[in-house]
């Protein structure tokens, strides 16, 4: 259409797209109120916006450039989340490091991003310690000392701390807009179970679309009191760093997940919304603390789907669970299990099936596909296994610095998340594993969420992880660990005697081993590899046929 | 950052934004549910795309190319909001007539915008007849028979039915993407009251984060069910054509505004969102049928300032009120009257003083700005008048076919709104009148609306508008033109006096006319112009110093 060009894609109706704005715009129309609330400490919009200028001002002051990454490594504290702002505002791109990391993953990733800075908690000083000397593209480190901690700073550690930083700064304000929406505003490393960890990039573009998508899906308001259950250096906190700027809500931090202090903050600082794993649902759920709540706590869970058990646990005390799956390729959540109109109404058990599902792409994405090898649709029945594969504005830019991992994920156009499941009518997929933990049975699949839900239905249990064990008829078999409640004691042939009543009679496992607690990752996931590993120690492939 | 060169923007981590995406997605994940609601007639989000294919399919195969235009002329019914897809669906672009225009002017819109074909509500076929035979670029002429109004085409129009139309498409899909988000979705012409109409294009962009605006402003779910009391050929319906399917909501068509009919669907229909003017409300809380409702109902409200006396009325009645302010030229609303944590504790008077405020920028907004001549910022004091400004992905690509007026729109390089309003602390505007409607008396501006807002709250007034008549003293004084409510007897002293409690001395009218009824626009905005023009007959000039 010519007479477009009459006027030219100009400033006057056309801004980049950037997360900054969402700051810039609270800051004003919410100054006084709270963003942040950590303890007895309460940071106004106008005081956050003002403090992530500083840091911003300071960051430059310190020689950081454009484009250049700066690292951080806190628990979810207030100078997290100021982070997700004052970084970009200086240009820069911001590295969040999962704190349950060993040392040298720490400087695996601060050398494969090259940060020029690393801001550091004190209470996490002993996993810098021995790595700092290994230190190259890092120029200083600054410590974060939090007194609700009450942490020591180790005086081996150089470098300024975090007040010295700021009053390198000033109040001199920044624009809160961006040239290029397309340029990096954060980069996240995969806690990949082996090998080199990968710095999945995000751009300004993804980052604010998706915190839109979570401000609706996850129905957020600006009365939202928002709790920091999941850490904030995973995947920017699924982007509710952002989201919860964008609509004015206030910001709840957690140094540390534990159920007595999370019950404390539902019942005390009206929480109305989180974010987790079903292992913190679980958590909360199983805590002596646990009482239904004067008022609807909107959960919204990824990181494993969870059971109806749970589910149907947490609809009990009054939680609405919104079920979402992503991977940190995908900004987090990218599928939402939306509800369905008759969905009310369904009896729990009924309700938990469908929620389990992870649904669809939420309303900024392209939508999700479910495909084989040769990327084509598999059927929408329900039962055909396929790779689910993503594509659009909330899939990362690429990995950084690793052309070949890049090229190898998008083959065919379309992000692989390595996740094996199934499509339903209504383009509802369900996973049926992740690709590595799918267990292979005399030829016959064996999903070992399958599995689970079904042993985590019986009433002494209290968590199970499914794995694959090697078998010489079968190749490999399903066994489960398995936690119980406390004062439970049943036996491994009362678990094994309930899943037949269950599934088909070769999905059940051969074994239970009980025991005290599950490993798991920093973020909630069961460390499934772990497990694994002890079960095939002695062999030399880990797939048997 | 040179790192970014590792991956391209590709299409894997790149999409255009493009509402069409949110019918593609809707149609699949809320295929069964309905979409359009019009009386006996139901559409399923499946049969909304389907027809929306049909529609684009048939227009293609009538000859319409990429980028043409297409015209339409009807009311609220689903046809008109099956066009908003299908059009762009087809690559072109969407001309929404107003239905309460003369005929020369649809003559005019025609022939500006280029449009191929023109489709028609029988029901407007009066409008037509008198300039089909003028029409040089329009092909054809499509008439849609509303069984529900009882309307009988006119044979005189010639041209194909809108069955007849459909046949000519096929159910062959087509991409719900676009290859470039700035390209032009719909273009809307202004009812200028005096001149050429100007045709304001609206890019693909812009629609989609003006929807995703709406959605979050106005409280949007799945489960919203929204009623079209607000033309959908007034900005798109504000967009609320796209935001209602982006989100799975259900669409309430309604052929034309009338009080009982709309308190039949409040009740009859689970209707919880509506937009309208505030002569909308003020229609549905005078009415005899109205009564407090048993659910929320989220009135989102625009086009003049509500006054304090029906935002109580309506509040009574168990309405939530959000007031939003634009014009044609930001896709609909651009500001919104953001609610702070203080306001729900406010009485009454207090809280509707507040929500009288147009407000700040929506999230997706570059923010507003109210300036001097010299665009300069005027303080944010509240009191000191300036023109309000915007700009960014929600302010019209330009006006189609106009570079001057265009350029003169866009003076600064932002969009002058031509409204004169203030600024308060936390960025909150207040319109104080728009520029031509401004009182200049001896030398002092007074504010329609200020005068209006106080009428208005006495007792016995239904509604007023106030105007500039001539003076020789002062230049101009206001003067106000009153209806009264049924049974009401005041005198004109009286209402003077009641004023005089309430505003600076000069402000108050020196005369009041009571009128049976004041005349409107389509949209329900008193047409000022009009009583203005019976007022100054016989002078050659508008102003007087």
């Amino acid at each position: 259409m010519t007479d477009m060009t009459e006027i030219e894609m100009s400033a006057a109706c056309y801004t980049p797209l950037t997360p900054l704005a969402f700051l810039a715009r609270s800051a004003e129309v919410f100054a006084d109120k709270d963003a942040i609330v950590y303890g007895e400490r309460h940071l106004t919009y106008r005081e956050m916006a003002a403090q992530a200028t500083r840091v911003a001002r300071a960051l430059q002051a310190s020689g950081v450039l454009p484009g250049d990454r700066v690292a951080y490594l806190l628990p979810n504290i207030p100078e997290m989340l100021v982070a997700h702002f004052a970084v970009p505002l200086a240009g820069a791109v911001l590295v969040a490091i999962n704190t349950r990391l060993a040392p040298a993953e720490v400087l695996q990733i601060c050398e494969h991003s090259g940060a020029r800075m690393l801001v550091v908690d004190a209470g996490l000083h002993p996993m810098v310690a021995p790595i700092a000397d290994g230190l190259t593209t890092v120029k200083e480190i600054v410590t974060v000392t939090d007194p609700a901690a009450g942490t020591v700073p180790n005086p081996d550690i150089g470098g300024p701390s975090y007040e010295e930083l700021l009053a390198r700064g000033s109040d001199e304000p920044l624009p809160w807009t961006v040239d290029d929406e397309s340029a990096t505003i954060t980069i996240n490393y995969t806690s990949g179970t082996t090998g080199q960890p990968k710095g999945v990039m995000y751009h300004h573009r993804g980052a604010y679309l998706n915190s839109l998508a979570e401000v609706i899906h996850s129905r957020h308001s600006a009365e939202s009191r928002y709790l920091w259950t999941l850490p904030m250096f995973h995947c920017n906190g699924w982007c509710t760093t952002w989201a919860l700027i964008a609509i004015g809500g206030t910001h709840v931090c957690l140094r540390a997940v534990d159920a007595d202090r999370i019950w404390d903050l539902l019942d005390g600082a009206g929480v109305t919304h989180l974010n987790g794993a079903p292992t913190v649902l679980t958590l909360m759920a199983n805590s002596t603390r646990a009482h239904p709540l004067d008022r609807e706590l909107v959960i919204t869970t990824a990181g494993a789907p969870p059971t109806p058990t749970i589910i149907k646990a947490m609809e009990g005390l009054g939680a609405k669970i919104i079920h979402v799956y992503g991977l940190t390729e995908t900004y987090g959540p990218y599928t939402v299990c939306e509800w369905q109109p008759g969905w009310p109404g369904l009896d729990a058990d009924d309700r938990s099936r469908m929620l389990a599902r992870q649904g669809v792409g939420m309303v900024v994405t392209d939508g999700v596909r479910v495909v084989d090898p040769d990327m084509n649709d598999v059927p929408k029945d329900g039962a055909t296994l396929g790779e689910v594969v993503m594509r659009g504005n909330n899939v990362m830019t690429g990995y950084f610095h690793d052309p070949d991992a890049t090229e190898a994920a998008f083959r065919g156009g379309w992000f692989h998340s390595g996740d094996l499941g199934v499509w339903h009518p209504g383009g509802y997929i369900e996973l049926r594993d992740r690709a590595k933990d799918i267990i292979v049975s005399g030829g016959e699949n064996i999903s070992t969420i399958e599995v689970e839900a079904a042993i985590a239905s019986h009433p002494a249990v209290l968590e199970v992880a499914v794995v694959g064990v090697p078998d010489d008829r079968w190749g490999e078999r399903p066994k489960a660990i398995v936690v119980l409640r406390e004062g439970q004691h049943p036996t491994e042939r009362d678990i094994i005697e309930h899943v037949h009543g269950r599934l088909a009679r070769y999905k059940a496992p051969d074994h239970i081993r009980f025991a005290e607690g599950l490993p798991k990752t920093s973020t909630g996931k069961i460390k499934k590899f772990e497990l694994r590993e002890a079960e095939w120690q002695g062999r030399a492939s880990r797939i048997q046929g």
